[in-house]
């Protein structure tokens, strides 16, 4: 017995099936004597239908209205399910983003979490209600809807548990856990009982495509316990959580990233405070470097390579070409057609084994390394995007996730 | 220079071309110099979409959750309509009923407006905005959301042209005013140019389908002059007012009602009271019983036949037989293969020729007339189903209505 918010992506969502299949957990988890939180997104394809339909009205529609419009999504969805619990005989309520209590920030289409005003839903619960919140939403304090961008439910969720104090907050989707690797892509990928938050993080911002970083680093701020879990299959899922059970599995994950290009600046003077001056221009921007590689160019130049989001890659372009005087650079070449592979876990950095190991696969897999970064629990390389796949299960095959269990 | 109120119904905006043929009379108007507040519905069939989508997870949903539905309609609308306008250049924002300031009572599914507090709604037209309300909706003083029913967005717009006090509100449909009859069946119908709150009810309750009452009594009791008009065609439509020009036409127009049908109670005792005991009955019901008829059976019995809307005829007949046995008739019949032809126009009452010539004109035609019902402005006719439309050119083409113009 307990409080659990839970949250349901669209996938879990888009048809009457799928709401019917929620309305089945819910209600059992209400059946155990817990009160139960629903946050949940917009059905399927809604979001992309309704962004498409703005589109062709006004390609460059206020981000105010695209609130308007998309917070629908979300509000259509939580009425249907609350719909399907009340079939089943449950009692139940939906409630809008500003009805449940979310103030958010002015920024629309990417709007922060100010506060949230729990005393609806717990007046709700308080009346044995099921509560059923749309995520992703909330209002500004001019009463403006906001959304919290993509992947928002997931923070809707977190922030909920947060404020309600919840026991634990489920995370639904369409895949049962946090698997050592893409078990789409990796035969032998294991799923994993417990992760750290850490560890989900760099998993999440290394493309494992399970949590939302920003779910992850609020659940982490406030002690939340996450679960990620199948909504289609009745089996745990895996908890994301601050202290994990000590397992002999040092190494948590193997993940690929292909949204990311490589940019080379080539032919720099030998001056000090170059690097400073090209990676405080992108900062400038908000674009995100990783993996920095400096070396000797030809003639007493440097060259100095690194690595962006694909999606940054033309305005990380278009910025270097326009201060390309100021820079003194002799060219400046890009290459898409990369991957970034990492594995990731705790304690990694205290045994250099690992990073050993993961290099000998690759090179007995003949996977040419362009580029190596590492942090206190991941170590990435960037190679050929054509090798990703076949990186990915080499260095999971050379890490033994199965003994771990 | 003024403020307009403007009311889009769902074809008017039922796809983004439509949107930008709205979103040009609405920068039309905004640049002659006026405020414009538009209210607009749900797109074509959303609303029957999302109905659908309803009944297959709950076809007995509460109608608590079906308004949270359905006003994601007027929501989603009302956003595609600002950002077109946008598009255009204009300044404009748009507004959801409980953003906009209806308040309602709680009669989700069919709640009436309680107030509007129109501050946000005056402070976005000081600072020069078109503001577009999604209309039929509002928020009960429980901040949850409500529908008006059916045809609420044009008692949206009406009360809040009373609230605003704008100088006109105009009702945009598929049509280009009120005619003298249905120009889909009679081939003579002429367009008004002005009508009376009271005729125009009339009409609207005898099925011309213009406007809904619920508007129309509302736009009568504040002294909102409303004017129809349509949204393909750059022309005047007809004003609905309390006074109207005078004019030679004596009848403003003829209407087919085809949801009515005969309930006839046959072999009641000849007792005082029994009339009241039936319609009684149907009253606590909320059934309304138009055209009545009372004859005399045999054996000193007496018949009564009455007619009802045919949507209420089953739970008509339902509470007869529940109380067959109080009322002591020997049988009771339904007909439900009639339609009611009317005459409308103020003063017909003191022009007795009225009625005889709709009388002839119906014998001409060879149609039996089964009731007669008269009021001050108006004097119907049940008939046989069959004989509508035959009904409806007859006795417009015996009224000279083009030389009214």
């Amino acid at each position: 017995m307990g409080l659990i918010v839970q949250k349901f992506g669209g996938s879990s969502v888009r048809d009457a099936e799928r709401i019917n299949n929620v309305a089945g957990i819910v209600t059992g988890a209400y059946m155990q004597g817990n009160s139960v939180v629903v946050v949940v997104s917009a059905q399927g394809d809604t979001t992309d239908d309704l962004i498409e339909k703005a589109a062709e009205i006004n390609p460059k529609a206020s981000k105010r209205e695209m609130d308007m419009l998309l917070a629908a999504g979300e509000q259509m969805s939580s009425a249907l399910l609350a719909m399907a619990i009340e079939r089943l005989g449950f009692p139940v309520i939906s409630l809008t983003g500003w009805q449940a209590g979310f103030l958010t920030h002015s920024t629309h289409g990417a709007a922060r979490i100010r506060s949230i005003d729990g005393e609806r839903i717990r007046k709700e619960l308080d009346s044995n209600q099921i509560v059923v919140v749309a995520g992703f939403q909330g209002v500004d304090r001019f009463d403006d809807i906001t959304t919290l961008g993509r992947g928002g439910s997931d923070t809707s969720a977190v922030a909920l548990a947060a404020e309600l104090r919840a026991d634990v907050c489920k995370i639904y989707t369409d895949v049962d856990g946090v698997y050592t690797a893409d078990p789409r892509f990796v035969k032998g990928a294991v799923k994993l009982e417990e992760i750290t938050y850490d560890e989900m993080l760099e998993l999440a911002s290394l493309g494992a495509n399970v949590l939302h970083n920003r779910s992850v680093e609020m659940a982490k701020r406030y002690h939340v316990t996450l679960e990620v879990l199948s909504s289609l299959e009745q089996k745990p899922g895996t908890l994301v959580k601050e202290a994990v059970k000590v397992e002999k599995l040092l190494i948590k994950g193997v993940a690929k990233d292909e949204n990311v290009a490589r940019i080379a600046v080539i032919g720099l003077p030998d001056t000090p405070g170059i690097a400073f001056k090209i990676f405080s221009l992108l900062a400038s921007r908000k674009i995100n470097v990783d993996i920095i590689l400096q070396s000797i160019g030809r003639h007493n130049t440097k060259d100095i390579s690194f690595t962006v989001p694909l999606s940054d890659k033309d305005s990380a372009l278009e910025l270097l070409h326009e201060k390309f005087d100021v820079i003194g650079a002799e060219r400046i070449e890009a290459d898409d057609n990369v991957v970034k592979v990492s594995i990731v876990g705790a304690g990694m950095q205290s045994n250099p084994g690992v990073a050993a190991k993961m290099f000998e696969a690759l090179y007995d897999a003949n996977i040419n390394i362009q580029m190596i970064s590492t942090s206190e629990i991941k170590i990435s390389v960037l190679i050929d995007r054509k090798d990703g796949n076949r990186a990915l299960t080499a260095v999971h095959d050379a890490f033994d996730f199965n003994a771990g269990k």
